[in-house]
């Protein structure tokens, strides 16, 4: 079995409430020095047998037309589990 | 401005409803192949200047307290954005 990650995120300009939420609460619970959090979407989508070009290309398709919504996010990657980020 | 990537995913054994829905969704839209769709959560955190060891650490604390519910969650991977997944 094959597992494709793909990585959505916000775009940058996008106010991203819960990002500002958990930035603000992480002093509180002590954990002091990060400027910022975003929080996006990670998928797994998992293909009978091993990853293939194909399977990597319907998945960038897929990334854009129904994983992502393209006004307010970006997709970030599309890759075989254990690929570079 | 350094940033480190946290991933955290669905217990496989806990129910993915959104990831079901999706995974129904894509042959309908055109996209074959692929066996099950599973949705978790990517997160973004800023620091100020390079991402040290200390960094690493409070977020991977931060992690298992705030960004993820160990109870139906697991954090898959805690790096430096650009570092291997």
């Amino acid at each position: 079995m094959g597992v494709i990650v793909v990585e959505v995120m916000p775009k940058p300009e996008i106010l991203d409430p819960q990002g500002k939420a958990i930035s603000t609460a992480l002093p509180r619970l002590g954990f002091e020095g990060f400027t910022g959090v975003r929080q996006g979407k990670r998928f797994e989508l998992t293909v009978d047998g091993e990853v293939t070009p194909e399977h990597l290309d319907a998945a960038a398709k897929a990334a854009e037309s129904l994983l992502s919504n393209p006004i307010i996010e970006d997709v970030i990657s599309v890759r075989e589990l254990g690929g570079e980020a």
